[in-house]
């Protein structure tokens, strides 16, 4: 990355402000947004942002790379109020969860050809700027999805941003995306908050959970703010995959029920198998995609 | 623990195997056995087992404390063939997941009075001797459930012995602790099992999940061997709380379907509630438990 090269970063939450930390540190001049003062100045204060930029997001012109780092329908809202300012930008991402909605709204404000839609595959359960670290993007898979006018000067520049930051990046189709990431990232997040809302039901806390079963209820934990919005810009592939998971939950308890011992350690000696490697029957079609 | 004491522990899988290591550490004299020879001889080559025990298990007769480190109906069988051996013995444990059959047997077999059941809640996706390691009870929670005979002096002993390997009990009625377990442990570890299932069905390898879906299916490569008997063993309990779980998961993907934004946002809310500490509303029943 150029020293001084110029990059806006609107949303100072657990992506953005790790995006500014990891961009600040490698030397670029940060200019910053959060609607959140308090997380702007800390920011500053903490040399992740070099300029704020006000609300009106026209500074946004001076930069280079612009990143978005906002909920879905905020980071739609927003690609709006910028289209007209990009004077510099050879690249605009956002860093959002679901792709398709986002990157055929960045081709409608007509900045397609430098846009590239951008998915870290990494998080935590906590939120916000506090949460924040410069080495969240260290070693996580990037899923890139461009619009239909992104350009290949555009993919080169984003394969090369996030390399920088040390992530490793893999193109692909927005609306794949979503239906992929609709059993590999949303799925195991909705069956997360269904034994989290469960264990509440049933009046168990989750510090009555061993280890295993605080690992399952880890991403109940995820900001409600931002899961909200990815189940439903991303419902129809969501119920999809919950209702296969629904058959397997009910053909299995109706197995424990009629004493079906055969039917029950199948199921789990299949857990275990998929749990050591084996692809499934559908593997030969999708392996690609990791 | 007394230098030298003479404990004998029974099969040396990851929980017995932990105990020997653990055990030897203290300063124990270990009698081991495994019907796998070649763990056997690697926990005598590696000093966790300084004597053998052949399958007859007559040479328990010299050991003050005895553990039964076996699946539960090995266990059950262990019982019987061991009751009429335990000359020396002042305490004698299981360390199954399920606790109401076992601990019926031992009071059936004639030595209720010097038998504690427990259940360590640790472990590992990974089982056998090679996943074994001297600090895995170390700030572990050991439920400890009584037969109707078990002696005030036989706790003591209990509760003294896991507390000398760092681990902290808890003594409860073993109904209760199955009923308990069916949602603490059983529930998640299903769970795991049955989203493994789906992603293996839809043809998702585990290497292509981030972090969260990685920790969401970590208890799905649990040995069947262990959990095959868990389930059958706790069907009943198992079987309400999957029931209740179903029910959970179906309403908010019938709530997808709809476009019922306000109730898919309430869940999610729900189960980060749940996850910042909230017992919900059996929590007063049931808190004293953990």
């Amino acid at each position: 990355m150029r020293s001084g090269l110029p990059v806006a970063v609107v949303g100072l939450g657990l992506m953005g402000g790790s995006l500014a930390r990891a961009l600040a540190a490698q030397g670029a001049h940060v200019l910053g947004f959060d609607r959140n003062v308090q997380h702007l100045l800390a920011a500053m204060r903490e040399g992740a942002v070099h300029e704020e930029l006000d609300a009106s997001l026209r500074g946004i012109a001076r930069a280079e790379v612009v990143l978005l780092a906002l909920p879905i329908s905020a980071t739609v809202h927003a690609l709006a109020t910028i289209a007209p300012h990009l004077g510099n930008a050879r690249l605009v991402m956002d860093v959002a969860s679901t792709k398709a909605t986002i990157v055929e709204a960045a081709a409608s404000a007509g900045i397609g050809a430098t846009y590239m839609g951008a998915h870290p595959l990494t998080g935590s359960h906590r939120s916000g700027w506090g949460a924040s670290r410069a080495s969240l993007f260290r070693d996580a898979r990037v899923f890139l999805c461009p619009t239909r006018a992104t350009t290949p000067e555009t993919q080169r520049l984003a394969e090369s941003f996030w390399a920088t930051l040390g992530a490793g990046t893999e193109c692909l189709d927005a609306e794949r995306h979503d239906r992929e990431m609709a059993w590999r990232s949303h799925l195991p997040h909705v069956l997360s908050t269904t034994l989290a809302v469960t264990l509440h039901d049933a009046g168990i806390r989750r510090s009555a959970l061993g280890p295993g079963g605080r690992d399952m209820t880890r991403l109940s934990g995820g900001s409600t703010a931002m899961w909200a919005p990815i189940v439903e810009d991303n419902r129809a592939e969501i119920a999809t995959a919950l209702r296969a998971c629904e058959a397997q939950l009910r053909a299995f308890r109706e197995a424990l029920e009629q004493g079906d011992d055969q039917a029950t350690t199948r199921f789990l000696a299949q857990g275990c198998t998929w749990f050591d490697g084996e692809p499934g029957p559908r593997g030969a079609d999708l392996a690609p995609m990791r």
